[in-house]
Formats: structure tokens, sequence, C-alpha cells
């Protein structure tokens, strides 16, 4: 490696671990999100044709469009879509990461996090509840639009008028602690939920004042399972990322995404093109009543989190995850210390109490993984054929888009 | 061993196991101690005459008359307890267990915990704050008496009353939880308390319409420290271990306490006699700009914990502790496994992710620690000679209190 691309690495890692991640808000996408419109529908991945969507991400498509009203029917939705007059593109060239199919239309409400240190912003949509049917899980009937609207008209707004009272949530210190607390910020998030909670419980409680029934509700969706702080991590993963991103001749990985498709990467120093491989194989472990022939991949960007050293890449720190997505402790520590041999450093902040404290692996790069061979770890929620949350479990990212970014970037910058 | 004892441990751990603690009340000591008297103080440990207590027990014995008003200053007060018309007892022989010098005055409100499997209630007063400086560390001056006077005339009304309307909270859920998310909920009650707050909200939100102040500042008492929720783990811990007591022929531990003379432990089939030893080395970890001459022995009966497996005997749960009482996390897993040898059996409800989820090692048998040397590890926090909290460690019971035991148990029962 020449000391071109080491010092670019350097000042990429830098930005991203310095990166200062503050919830400053709560707000429509259509407010928010750069260049969102009223007829556009943003999904997981590179953006592709409507006609290349398939199976759950595009039922999940057609349901955000009918959510929104754009359309009267599945089937016009479907016309619409294919005329191109509902619009569809990936949530990254908004800002924004999506969860699983990650569908955000233009009513919905955004977690707004500002990235303190470098000034950009990353946005991420609200979590739909426990029930394992959910639009971003490609389902939308009745139940998921009353859900929806829920957190359109009871959630959002009371959580949006909690974080401007409070003059901002940093969130950095939350993810550190709660990484001390059996959380990985991506499958778990149990405890940062409780300590999301605590920060906005001051604002809150002045909120009850005026009457505690809505308060009391919001305060249930925010606690009562595992990944209501997810989209705060996700958000907060996206401005982090982003501060990383564009830094000429660094080649650490800024982005990682599922779409119906495939998996696909963007690299620090190569500019906003997407390199794409197949799927990977998944050790899921199930939901009762559910089989392997089910599994189906409807899009994901919530590997945005492993992305910046959390999730996968701090596995150890969750044990509590075997008996969500299997695994022993054991092979959590391994998997966990196998990455360090692809990451640029040990982050500053994000710290394993397992193994002694040591900063999470953070910062991948692509020649390091074209180089092991040992492929990204990722903690995902599977999705069923049928729609719906069916289990969870551990990815590896394909080789194939590391050994294509790899490649162009030898193109663009020779042995550098 | 005789199938009599056997059989007596079996019981005897099935009581322990089975107790389902729940908290139902919070009231001044006077009200629901049972034998509390206006001019009692109680204290850590089996009770001594007064002439025989030293140091910051001594202190903290006075310190207590002082804030309850039984005396004008400390001479007189001194003057008074030698001369018994200002009583001292023992913590546990009214039903309650006492942090460090465990100091109850008639006035202190108290967790009221009720084991709903057993019918028998368990007490223990409040956390008294984030200062180094408290009664229960051997000091009394204004500050600490503004701090207890703020338990009992803001904290502890808010939290009793949500307690009232919740109409009892269950403990036993959030203490199983608390131990994947970090806790051993002896030295560390971060999660817990976090939970426990999330049971008690709805009913917080619900009091905050009638004006947020005294909810918002008492939120903060219950959320800031690892603290707060100890005392919760202590009534939980009585009301469970006493469950236990009392079944003849057995030969586990049902109570362990220090006082500033040495340790004691109450065995279920030997009665209400304490069996007694020294004080035991410490492996402490001091706060910065002390050193451990300072070290000193004031009582402490939060090891009641670990009488029910939490504490030192679930302490691979909580790696956290690492950066508070010192160690390595796998000498946090060989400590927690080697105590699988001196107990009746593995935890139905307590577990540990870090081991697979086994139980913690739960029934301490007083002939398992004679014949194998294991000691029992205890999570404390370390007592300066000046008062105030100066550290945190591990200490192991000494032998002597053990072999006491087992020589009164053969005396009573032979060689069954």
């Amino acid at each position: 490696m020449g000391s071109g691309r080491a010092q670019a690495n350097a000042e990429c890692w830098k930005r991203m671990t310095a990166a200062e991640p503050v919830l400053i808000d709560v707000r429509p996408a259509i407010e928010v999100l750069p260049g969102m419109t009223p007829d556009t529908i943003l999904t997981s991945g590179p953006a592709m044709p409507f006609a290349d969507y398939v199976g759950g991400q595009r039922a999940a498509i057609v349901g955000g469009a009918l959510f929104e009203g754009l359309a009267r029917d599945a089937a016009e939705a479907e016309r619409l879509l294919a005329q191109g007059r509902i619009k569809v593109d990936g949530c990254h060239a908004h800002g924004a990461v999506g969860s699983l199919a990650g569908i955000y239309t233009a009513s919905m409400p955004v977690f707004v996090v500002e990235n303190r240190a470098g000034g950009n912003v990353g946005f991420c949509n609200f979590y739909e509840g426990t029930n394992p049917r959910r639009l971003n899980y490609g389902v939308y009937d009745e139940g998921v639009r009353e859900r929806l609207l829920y957190i359109n008209n009871v959630v959002a707004p009371v959580i949006g008028e909690a974080v401007r009272l409070s003059g901002g949530v940093p969130l950095k210190p939350i993810m550190k602690r709660a990484l001390h607390m059996g959380d990985e910020l991506h499958s778990r998030n149990t405890a940062a939920a409780l300590l999301f909670g605590r920060e906005l419980m001051p604002h809150l409680l002045k909120l009850a004042e005026k009457g505690a029934d809505p308060i009391v509700k919001t305060v249930q969706a925010v606690t009562e399972d595992h990944y209501f702080f997810l989209r705060c991590s996700m958000a907060a993963a996206k401005a982090t990322a982003d501060a990383a991103h564009g830094v000429e001749g660094a080649s650490l990985v800024t982005a990682m995404a599922f779409n119906c498709k495939g998996f696909s990467i963007r690299v620090s120093g190569l500019g906003d093109r997407w390199f794409s491989g197949p799927h990977a194989q998944v050790q899921a472990k199930l939901f009762k009543g559910h089989s392997e022939e089910e599994i189906t991949w409807m899009g994901g960007e919530s590997v945005i989190c492993e992305t910046i050293g959390l999730g996968g890449f701090a596995q150890a720190a969750a044990f509590p995850l075997q008996t969500y997505q299997g695994g022993s402790p054991e092979a959590m520590v391994e998997r966990n210390l196998e990455l360090y041999r692809i990451v640029e450093g040990e982050n500053p902040d994000f710290q394993i109490p397992a193994l002694r404290y040591r900063g999470s692996p953070t910062g991948i790069d692509i020649f390091k993984v074209a180089e092991t061979g040992v492929m990204p770890a990722m903690d995902i929620g599977i999705a069923g054929r049928d729609g719906g949350q069916i289990g969870a479990g551990v990815v590896r990212a394909p080789m194939p888009c590391f050994e294509a970014a790899a490649g162009a970037y030898r193109e663009k910058y020779g042995d550098a």
C-alpha cells in the first residue's frame, strides 16, 4: 500500500470516529429529506427501475404508494410506478437509510440526526412496532396502515416535541453506554431504548402536565421492544458514515446495502457508485413455525451500523443475541476478533466489555477484505417469502462487491 | 451426607428459587418494620452492645440518632446510646437489610417487598445518592442530613405513590432481565434501575399531570447511578432468603452480614444464631487519591444478594464491573464458575448470558464450602477510615464462620 492510501484512510477513519451524532428533530420526510417529493417512494439499496423490484420489496413499494394515497389500489399503484408517475429512488440518495424494504413516503416522520463534528445530517424513519407484519417486511394491509398512522399521529409528534424541548439528544453517549449493557445497536437496542427514554423523560413529564395519555402510549412504543432505538442508531450511523465519505484516495467502506437483487457497497474515495454482488449465506434462527425455504431478500440498509463498527462488529457486546439469532458467546467473541483483520482501527468510543473494553473494529478496508477473505459479519432481521419477519441471523457480505470495488480503486488511483 | 440433609436442602433451595418478590409499598420504617420503635437505630450485622461499635459504624449510629432528633449533639447521643435509652439493634432482626453501616431510623422510608410465593415480607431503605459522603458510609453532617431529608420528603413519597398506583411491581422479571444487560444486582444495577423506572413510568406520567417538577427530580434520583435499584434488589433478596430460612435440617446459608468486628452467617436449619469469623482480604479498586491503608469495615448486609445467587455469584453477567471494581472478564468467568462447587444448584431464573444462559450458582451449602475451601465471593463497596466510599472490590467470606456453622449443625443433627 502506498502512503497516499494510508494517509487517506487515516483521515477517513478520523472523520468516521470523530462524528458526534445528535438527534435534533423529528419531521415528516417531505420537509427534511433532500430531494424528496410528494410522489416519491424511497426503498433500500441502489435504485433500480420499478420493473426490477420483485417479491416483498416490490410489494412494500406498492404498499408505500397506497399508504401515501398515491393510488386507489395495488393495480393502479403498479401502473403508476411502471409509468414513472410515482417515482422510486434509493434511501441513501436522500441522506436516509431504510430498514429491510426501507420504504419512505412523504408523510412519514423521520429522525433528524446532525453530526455536530462535521455539520452533515442523517435521517431514518420510525420502527413500526412489534407486530411481525410490517410495511418494511413487505406487508401492507389495514393493520399495517393503522400502525403507521399511529406512529405518524401519536408517537412521532410526542417524541418530536420532547426532542425539541431537550435542545437535542446526543446519541453517541447513549450508544457507548448501551454497548456496556448487552446491545450491539443493530439487532439489539434494548438498553439504548431505555437510555434514550431516560434522556427524554424530563421533557415527556413536562408534556404530561397537559395530559398523560399520549405520553404513556409513546413511552410504551419506545421501550416495548428491541428495535425502537435502531432507527436512531441507523440515522446516527448514516451521519457518521457520510462524514467519512468522499475522502480522495480512501479505500474504506462508507455504505453497505441490500436490495432484492443483491448486496452492494460504497467506498469513501470512489464517489456515489455502488459495487454489487450476490446475496450471501445466512446463519439464521427462525421464529417457531418457519423454515429456511421461506427466507427471502427484500432489501436492508441497517447494515450502516456495521459500517461504523456496530452490529456484527460489536457482537461480543451482545451475548443476549444468543436467544434471538442463535450462536454462542464463544462464537460471537471469535467472530468479533476476526473482524479486526479487515478494519482501519479500534473505535475510540465503542468499547466491548467482554474484550476488556477493546474498541470495536471500525472502518472496513476493501483491500483488507479482499486480501484476508474475512467477510464483514452483519446482524440482520430475516424476512419471509409471504411477508413479515420470520427470524434473525448473521450474514456475511459477498466477496464480489469488494473485488469490484478494489478493481475500480486501482483503475482510478493506480497502486496508491 | 445423609438423605435427611439432602432432602432438607432441596426443600430449602426450592423455597429460595421459587420466591416471587413484588414491591408493594414504600412506608416509613416505624409503620412497617416488625418491632421497630421511635428510639431504635438499626445497623448491619449481629447486634452488639453499643460500646462494641467502633469507627465508621459507631459514627453512623450516632449520626442516625441525630438525624432522627433523638439527641441534641453527638455527645448526648453517645451517652443515651451507652445508657440504652436509644436502642441499637440488627436490621435482620426486623425483616430488613442494611447497606454498609446500614442505619435505619424510625422516619426513614423503606421499600416493602412481599414474596408472593411464600407470603413473607422483606424491607430495605433508600440509597442516599451519588455523593460519597453518606450516613451508611459513616458520615453525618448538614449535607448528609439534607440528602436524607430529600429522600424522605421528595423521592420516597413519589415512588411510593407510583408503586401503589401500579398495584405492585414484580421485581423478579426486572432482575432476570437486568442480568442480561450487564448487571449482577449488587455492585451494578444500572439496567435494573432503568427497567424499574420503565415499570413506574405510566404512573409517574399520571402523577406529573399535577405538576412535573417533583417527578422529574425523582426520576433523576432513580436513574442517575448504579445503586438506586440495589435497595430493591436487597429487599427482594431478603424476602427470598427468609423464605428459605427455618427448614429443619437444611445446611444452606440464608444470611451473610458484616459488622465492624467481623463477618457472620446464618443457616436455614440453625435458627437465628449467627456464626462469626474475622474480616477477609479484599481485592479492591480504590477511587483516585485513596490508598489501601484507608480501607475500613463498618458493616454491610448487601451480601444478601450473594446469598440468593446474585452479586459475586453472577459476576460473569457484569463485565462492566471491570472499570469499577477491577478484574478482567476472564477472571470474572473463572471466579463465577468456581462458585458452582459450593451451591445446591443452578438458579432457574437468574441466568448468565456469557455462560450460555447457565443459571447462577445458588444456595451456599456450609458443608460444601468447608469441604472445598472455595469461599463465597462478594461484590462490595469499600469504606474509608474517615468515612465515605473510597472504592469497590471483591471479598471472600472467611472460613471460620462456615466451620463454626458446620460444627453447630453436627451438634444439632449429628451426621444427617
